[in-house]
């Protein structure tokens, strides 16, 4: 039997990986990555770190993989991805087919937590579900983007007994959940944020989070929206990527 | 200047300690500690275990305030929450005033990550604004029970561009959040998840999350309900205490 396991190695900083993440990199053969053919040269650099640091002084390999593009320019935001997954599970099951021998133990790092707005699961279910390959699955969970930017800010996510909502920028662009004063965004790239400046609301925003270029702004989302959005496209235009997230806090009446 | 750092622990897996919470406990000098006067000898021992592999071959203190109870039978909710917080403060004050020194370091411990549903870094506001005492603050993010909950089970919190709900068994019991189809669900001491067997939904439940004693039951809702309501009371009836988290995922049409 193979195994793999699906690593969250948190949000950027080396330091977010976990004792039992470093006990499960120790235990690998062969870390698969996907390479996305573009400039994120510290990302690279920052995997390569962790293992460095934590997958232990002895052979392990790690194998590439071309990432499909994704049709960004699509309407159908879910099909787009939906076929986009397919397509990355195509280059995946070939990986783990030709690279991974029986007995062995295979990983994927994910960025943050395995859990929140990753394909890594859903693209292994995919794999099994074609009934070509079989494997144990193993999920670390990893400190999130969202609890770090919470910890960086000093700030809980949820008020006494309310609840939080996490979406999408895309979703939030077409309008402010129901019901909800307190709502974390993750894969914003269009500043959904500001077009609710009318809102009674405070804007906790982190980019870069846990990396020595982190830049942090909160402050009233009336006030401090438009620096968000300078600062957001200054720094994506000086490093070629940016990755960000906020929480917005609707006010008590 | 004093410093306090609140270092979220993880979800109940001494594993789930990051090299960052590593980093910070071998740098403070006293740990607060507010003892529940409960049963939970096994967090006790938990928490002395994260200290013993964690904190450094080293001198340090622990001290320990009296928790002040919770008037649970309330209606008021919030307020009743509002009150324990400011009581809690006084006791956070008084220990940190009595047994911190000017440029040492305290710690709380946190379970999980201390931006969901904790109320420690409310209390250290709370005592800032004061204005009797002064020091830093720095938060060190965790492995929530979300988190862990996902990982065990093997899945994603959310559908792919879909948002995800975190709310409490209270506000659960009166009515499934608008909008949303996934939905976590912490701080359930009501089962809330069985009023709703209606719907066609699956729900992924954990107890115990990350130790020993980790119960996981999934499956769909109207057919696991009762043996999870079954599972929990015996849980809590042999062991005295329960801590729970689940997912609710309302099936596509």
């Amino acid at each position: 039997m193979m195994q793999l396991k699906v690593i969250g190695v948190g949000a950027g900083d080396p330091d977010h990986v976990t004792m039992q993440a470093v006990k499960a990199l120790t235990a690998v053969d062969v870390f698969f990555v996907l390479d996305k053919g573009e400039v994120k040269q510290e990302l690279v650099d920052l995997r390569e770190e962790i293992l460095r640091r934590h997958a232990g002084d002895r052979e392990y390999r790690v194998v590439f993989g071309r990432d499909p593009e994704r049709d960004r320019g699509s309407d159908a935001y879910v099909e787009s991805v939906d076929d986009w997954r397919r397509r990355r599970a195509d280059v995946c099951a070939d990986l783990i087919a030709k690279e991974l021998e029986d007995g062995q133990t295979g990983a994927f790092l994910v960025w943050g937590d395995p859990s929140l707005y990753d394909s890594t699961l859903a693209i292994l279910d995919d794999i099994l579900a074609r009934g070509e390959l079989t494997f144990e699955i193993e999920v670390i969970p990893g400190i999130s983007s969202v609890s770090a930017l919470a910890a960086r800010h000093r700030v809980g996510l949820n008020q006494v007994g309310k609840p939080i909502e996490i979406t999408t920028g895309r979703r939030l662009a077409k309008s402010w959940p129901d019901d909800v004063a307190d709502v974390v965004v993750m894969l914003d790239a269009q500043t959904a944020f500001s077009r609710h400046t009318d809102q009674d609301a405070d804007i906790y925003w982190g980019a870069y989070l846990g990396t020595p270029d982190e830049i942090l702004i909160a402050g009233p989302l009336s006030e401090v929206s438009e620096q968000i959005v300078e600062a957001r496209a200054e720094a994506r235009r000086r490093k070629g990527w940016i990755m960000d997230t906020y929480l917005l806090r609707r006010r008590s009446k």
